[in-house]
């Protein structure tokens, strides 16, 4: 493949498959001398962690990171932190009959033709099972972004299929397992779940992730700008179908006189631009959205064909989420932190001397 | 910068500001053996040229390329092709005004918080004009992957601030200045694009990108995967604040039942996925969406502050497009070009001994 | 770091410190469909293996590899090959007295400046431990270049210390611990090193490798040359000091009339080229030699200064080679067989629909 | 090709054939507010020019450099720096009879079995002249380089065919046309070439290149070391077959007694590591050694074969240096200079905040 790097200077590596005997990854790059241990990493895979509620899958892993190396007494060197996370629950045979046959939605038809040989076990490769290791990585980036830089990653649940749940608090998305930032919906959102899986069916999602903190200056136009490169890491996500930056799809029928965020020496006025302009960081909250598909593995019969090219029916009944979207947030918060930290890091290799005597405005004006 | 460089084997290095001598890109991997002259990239450049109607920006620029090299008797030599485009109208007085302030929308304040200095005439290195390389180097790899493929990459405006234009026919969009596909429109754009430039103001657009031909196979997950590396491409384009691949955003609210296309030996039933899947190319039409913002210079004044961080009222007089959307589809086109032709190149470098029983299916079914 | 990923298609990422819990990789581009097994990796890896006679080092570890991910059934899935090695023989303790100071000739000094902190065990990152996972990595891409492409790649200690050894065989290479290409020399060879250790000293060594049956065409001008990333991929071998590519540096002395190879359609008449010219390979055999430096790790006594700054006397007692060239053989085979796969597929990236009518000579002429 | 781009932070992309247009290159991540001119570049593409002795091609290239970007009232300003030299003398038909035929020690067989098609016309793509663009863009560098961290780069013909030549004094090598640091040698090394040319024949050379004042920490082990990249850079240079670092090839006779070089608080008492310990800079002057083939277009003719596979005599009339390392030691100084701005920038990434209480010591003791 090849294409299993992500990064310039922070690189995350990333190897394993659904039911292979581990999953993990090797982050080269992380600056030494900060503090990192197991427990800094957990704390983010048991917020992704399957099996939590009855809303997603029943798979049950413990999801126990081991760090293999690049930490010396407590602190990162500097050299290649390896994490790996053994697979504990493997049942194989729930996916026996998915071998011969392409699943609709999923990468079976695409990985067969692409490689001649695919490893369908629970969707091998290309399972959302290797999100966890991109959590474990974005637990490091983001640690070192809330020390070295004061930058807070948050995100949540901003509206499950026909649900749209405004912010309310971030208190709120930590006190729920939907992520979502108005606990006041949950009831609201249980009945939709315990009704969509009688159905058999499943339902998109959106997610919205806030970078707080940044400073002015990460980027690196034309092309690795700061929203390309978030572009990209979104859209590398499982089932994400679709990124926005600040307003997004909205800016299609806003005014210049609307959009355009007025500066002032207190501050931007408005952050219609999500924090990014010409590519680079303005010091404002840095504001992503992601649309996220439904899941395709769902019991309601589907037309599909098999290894032969012959017309089969496929139902899928094995333990899957019937909105992935629900565990996704703290994904999507780990991606923004590994482009984060990776522009940082960029960002002071070319421009470590630049001193400017413009006052910085202090990101948006408070409301 | 040093994230001046796009794609992983074919490779384009893009540099050149506004207002400076001139702009141009190398192109580094385009296999050998190719025609391709001047002319051919010619006609690309011609459709994304300034000042061929009254709404668009007025500045007068010829935008001739000279190749300069990686080509020997008319064909490719595998060699890096160096392509040139000279600047011809610099009015840079028109642009002394913002050299002390920063205009809101722009990346004023963040290159000059960035760099420490700031080549402002026509925005520098922020300037759409950086586009054209774009369109010139995406000429290169339409070329390629149209003859070795069979691959066709068009796009069309899919809406202007409120009016929604759907697709009628690829025909009508050759045949106007907007690249909408149902020239019916034209008099009710023409006519709302006449009240926008009065009014001193601007608005955002839609642009759709399809192509047509792809094989199954392209795209490298888990990272770069197809639809993350469009992620990058199409959001590393000026004023894109939002990308979606096939159903994009209204996946949140699609069941899976509906999202999820069906296969059948004759094709897909259905292009909810927008031509991947795992991140690979599916061999059905490859599409996107990609959301312009309105642009920051207008006539109309605004609040901003100045380099000594005092508070000053901004109006943008000089030439400007009132919508870039109008000029943006080959621009679009072009990254979609850009990004096609990379992974074709590392699909079979991988992937080129693969050899597969299993019958592919004929992208969707034709309705 | 960020510079612990080798090759651009086919990408090794290493990590593991000399007495952490484990060193290993990550093997990211292969392609699919070879048959793959630890037994394949193992065979090499023994070839290095510490303690296999008493010229070498007396650590005791087996060296087993667990292969994680990428191999389904048997066979490469085209999904990236972790590959773990996991430490045994830690013995920390014998390496306390290094922790506050920098032995002369060894990584201490610059890693304790570069990164302000240091995992002194056993030279932790910069051990020559790391190796074993270059060694693991080349198997995989000596099998395919073998399968695919029908290359060979040897290697055999040409000096150690005074004392040249002309090549004779490949067998004898394969029959000796020295990996000398002529068994005769083995008594004189195990004399020298006995005095050696028990001088307390150590001595330097010359390698040659050699790959047969490469074809015309590998290698990237103007800088991915394929002698340039032999360069490279040597030199980033702990110890190495010097590379040569053919004739190397007798080419200073040579006339024009004796060093460029000149061809019949038989074939090349010569080989001082070692099998490049212009970056690019001729398919003759390609020829590197490296010199490796004496081990640092003596028993004598040496100048040196503590974390303090302040001067002391080291003398090291640990187990260590006395030559290392003498395990170095399948390192410098691994790294000349990753740098071959990359180019082989880099080539066919690009130049995959290249036809020539020319006749390609077959190589050398045998003599 | 998609190899035509050296560095990962500092970035140059080449392109240009021999006689084709023009020549030139894209430096990518050039740091901000550095003094930049023209001026600055062409004193450096002075020294390496052709025709300015009768010992060297008598081809006549002014080798005058444009500034197309990335410079703004006289400044760097992070922006890609393009380098554009136009050529002049390019007297095509002196190469008509080399279409047909491959020249021995030449990239004729290689470049058109890889490629298909190739630019005869004075070795197009493979042609020495694209080491102007190095040298162009070396200068960047090497004024960087000078300016932030007191780093000068310099180098000398150490030996020419048989003739050594011991460095007396840098002041000498400006003063000479061989670039050797004894100009009392340059009367020998007149007649030695003399008599050269006029057989017809060429011969090899040696160069010596070193920086002095890098500070401790550049490199990025375990694979992009510091000697691994100067490996790289050096052997991309056209006619280099052999790279040492320090005492290079006589570490493979040295004792580890004698080649660990000594740690003092006044310095290192030696410097057999070339400056370079685990692949990082320790402060010392940085030495690197280069072997440069005899050139291989000579009037003696040679056996060779045309397009058709039939054996030819090749004897090479154009105008061509018989000794190309005489022009080589500004070309390996720029290579030189932009490994190490390179790494300098990978440093400071990753290593910024490092704070190290322990004493640097001054390099080497001097004598």
């Amino acid at each position: 493949m090849s294409g299993n790097t992500l990064g310039k200077l922070f690189c995350v590596t990333s190897f394993g498959e659904s039911h292979g005997p581990a999953i993990g990854c090797v982050v080269d790059g992380c600056p030494p001398g900060m503090a990192l241990s197991e427990a800094d990493i957990q704390g983010e895979l048991d917020r992704r962690k399957p099996g939590t509620s009855r809303h997603v899958t029943q798979r049950r892993e413990s999801d126990t990171v081991e760090i293999l190396s690049g930490v010396f007494e407590g602190k990162t060197t500097g050299a290649p932190i390896a994490l790996l996370i053994r697979n504990e629950d493997q049942r194989s045979k729930d996916y026996g009959n998915i071998a011969e046959t392409f699943r609709p939605g999923h990468a079976d038809y695409t990985y067969w033709h692409k490689y001649g040989i695919r490893d369908h076990r629970g969707g091998g490769r290309s399972s959302a099972r290797e999100t966890a290791v991109r959590v474990a990585a974005g637990a490091v980036a983001k640690k070192w972004l809330k020390e070295r830089y004061g930058v807070e990653i948050r995100g949540y649940l901003s509206q499950l299929g026909p649900i749209e749940v405004p912010f309310k608090s971030w208190d709120d998305v930590g006190e729920n397992l939907f992520f979502v930032a108005d606990a006041s919906y949950v009831p609201q959102l249980e009945e939709y779940m315990d009704a969509l899986r009688k159905s058999g069916d499943s339902v998109g999602a959106k997610i919205t992730v806030v970078a707080q903190g940044a400073p002015v200056g990460w980027g690196e136009p034309v092309y690795d700008r700061l929203d390309a490169e978030i572009g990209y890491a979104m859209m590398s996500i499982n089932a994400v179908k679709g990124v926005e930056i600040g307003a997004g799809f909205d800016s299609v029928v806003q005014k210049g006189s609307e959009h355009g965020d007025e500066l002032t020496p207190q501050g931007f006025l408005s952050n219609h631009a999500g924090g990014i302009l010409g590519g680079i960081s303005t010091g404002q909250d840095i504001v992503a959205h992601i649309a996220i598909k439904p899941t395709s593995s769902i019991r309601i019969p589907r037309n599909s064909i098999n290894k032969s090219g012959e017309p089969v029916m496929v139902s899928t009944e094995g333990r899957h989420d019937p909105c992935v979207g629900i565990r996704a947030t703290p994904i999507a918060e780990a991606m923004l932190a590994l482009v984060l930290i990776d522009h940082a890091l960029r960002h002071r290799a070319q421009n470590a001397d630049v001193a400017v005597d413009t006052p910085r405005i202090p990101g948006s004006v408070e409301k």
